[in-house]
């Protein structure tokens, strides 16, 4: 069997391929700017943007697509198919607005994720003067070995390593925390936009019955179209259904709750912690915007 | 109350907008080469493809996420870290797979949406013709009220009246039928990406409850991850779920099995019907590629 045990490998193997084809392996010098430690995460983060554009147009060309559906329904001059078209493209359109909040949830996802990359790049520096310091004494020792530079340099060494462990906490206590916060924030909204999509297709499916299609021999006309009512019933209940949607997810933990203002646990003061000088900045979480654009649609339509 | 009663109404007010903001009316000239009839549904099927290329967008990048965040894992050196984000690697993988699936569900529904547009195109020159005989025979009484040619006319009226009977009857006929089986697949395409989309963002919540968060003090060591085989079956759980998935729908019927090759009710040979001499040619329905593209990245991952 030679398949994948995981993505990552498969990953690789597309690398390999990538490079065998003489492409660039450097599309763009932005991402240089940042430190190394954060920018597998600087770019994931500009990834994902892109997907969270594609699914902004996904539902502004289903909206599109709402309206012209129905304006196309009017133009055929046939009550049946003008009324189910006008009320398929409600449905439509409400399923284009998910596509919409989905997005604008992905984007605190990805808000999240930025607090992850904060604290990497924060980081940084600290390793960075911890490394320059061991040189800088490997050096001495070696053209001047009796220098008394070399003392002073081991203290600042030692300082410099203190700053470091605490740095390194702070980074895996964000990481850990802020991982989970921001993958269970994106698969609670995929579950949102499903259930709901759910839901709308459901009625959408149960207002094409009220269309009958049986065939008409030349010369025929169709009967006046008799579920108009039944038709708009069906639009109030798709939307009484969208409006007292609530969430039912199996929760994810975190014991992250003990994390202090300082990144460290609550109440944790070792010495380490205290010699440090400079504690890295906490990354201000971002404000989540209130997004609830659900159900416009349908409102309006079933007024 | 000043609201929509449907999109329809709505969509009229923002024309209104557009207009008072004296942009171009006409943003292609491609849409004018086709026959009026069929310009609405033209132009919708463009739409969709749009529609179309942002999901298939969406999915790609989508994926190309998935393997960054696995990479971004493995660069932690946190061995918790590294496990976790590989296999919410997969399932979002899978998750993007599902955005494709869906995006070549939406081409065959598309493929639908076209052959209701191919009738309306060819049902058109049928009304043209009656129309430009009509005319001719009016004129002519204007101008020789005594002309012969006028009951040579008046026959061949009666005959492109038969004869646009019939291209109306197939006309309704095919429209109500495919508008139907198009939402009937657009719907349920709609519901099998939201059904297998929570699947796999369920189980990827699980996998989030296996990545302890417990913050540690400087200098304290990461227990190693405990949890390698508990987040194997999580994933190959997932995978069992979603290769047993089948569609639960409520039907949609259809009466249109009647439907005669010559797209007239089986058995229907009325004098009209017979009297035409050019039936409308019958739209050709497209084959629907087998999208059998599911479950490969689980599979991979548990194999």
């Amino acid at each position: 069997m030679n398949r994948a045990l995981s993505i990552r490998s498969r990953k690789k193997d597309d690398h390999a391929k990538e490079a065998s084809k003489h492409t660039f392996s450097i599309s763009t010098l932005r991402g240089m700017q940042q430190a190394e430690l954060s920018k597998k995460l600087y770019k994931l983060i500009k990834t994902e943007n892109h997907a969270i554009g594609a699914y902004e147009t996904a539902g502004r060309e289903r909206l599109s697509i709402a309206s012209q559906l129905s304006d196309w329904g009017e133009s055929t001059n046939d009550d049946a198919v003008s009324d189910i078209s006008d009320k398929i493209g409600v449905i439509l359109s409400e399923i284009g607005e998910q596509e919409d909040l989905f997005a604008q949830n992905l984007e605190d996802y990805r808000a999240i994720l930025k607090q992850i990359r904060n604290i990497e790049s924060s980081v940084q520096p600290s390793r960075d003067q911890k490394a320059k310091i061991s040189d800088e004494i490997q050096k001495l020792k070696y053209k001047e070995p009796s220098s008394p530079k070399i003392v002073t340099l081991e203290q600042e060494l030692v300082r410099a390593e203190a700053q470091n462990l605490v740095a390194e906490a702070q980074l895996t206590n964000i990481t850990r925390q802020k991982i989970k916060e921001a993958y269970d924030l994106h698969f609670a909204a995929t579950i949102e936009r499903a259930e709901k999509q759910i839901i709308l297709a459901r009625y959408g499916r149960r207002l094409l019955n009220l269309l009958d299609d049986t065939p008409v021999v030349p010369g025929d006309v169709r009967q006046p179209f008799e579920h108009v009512n039944e038709a708009r019933k069906v639009l109030s209940d798709a939307e009484h259904e969208l409006q007292t949607w609530e969430p039912h997810l199996e929760p994810v933990h975190s014991n992250a709750g003990g994390l202090a203002p300082n990144l460290m646990p609550t109440g944790a003061t070792s010495e380490t912690a205290s010699a440090a000088t400079e504690p890295v900045a906490t990354p201000t979480p971002t404000e989540k915007p209130a997004a609830e654009a659900q159900g416009t649609h349908l409102e309006s339509a079933t007024a």
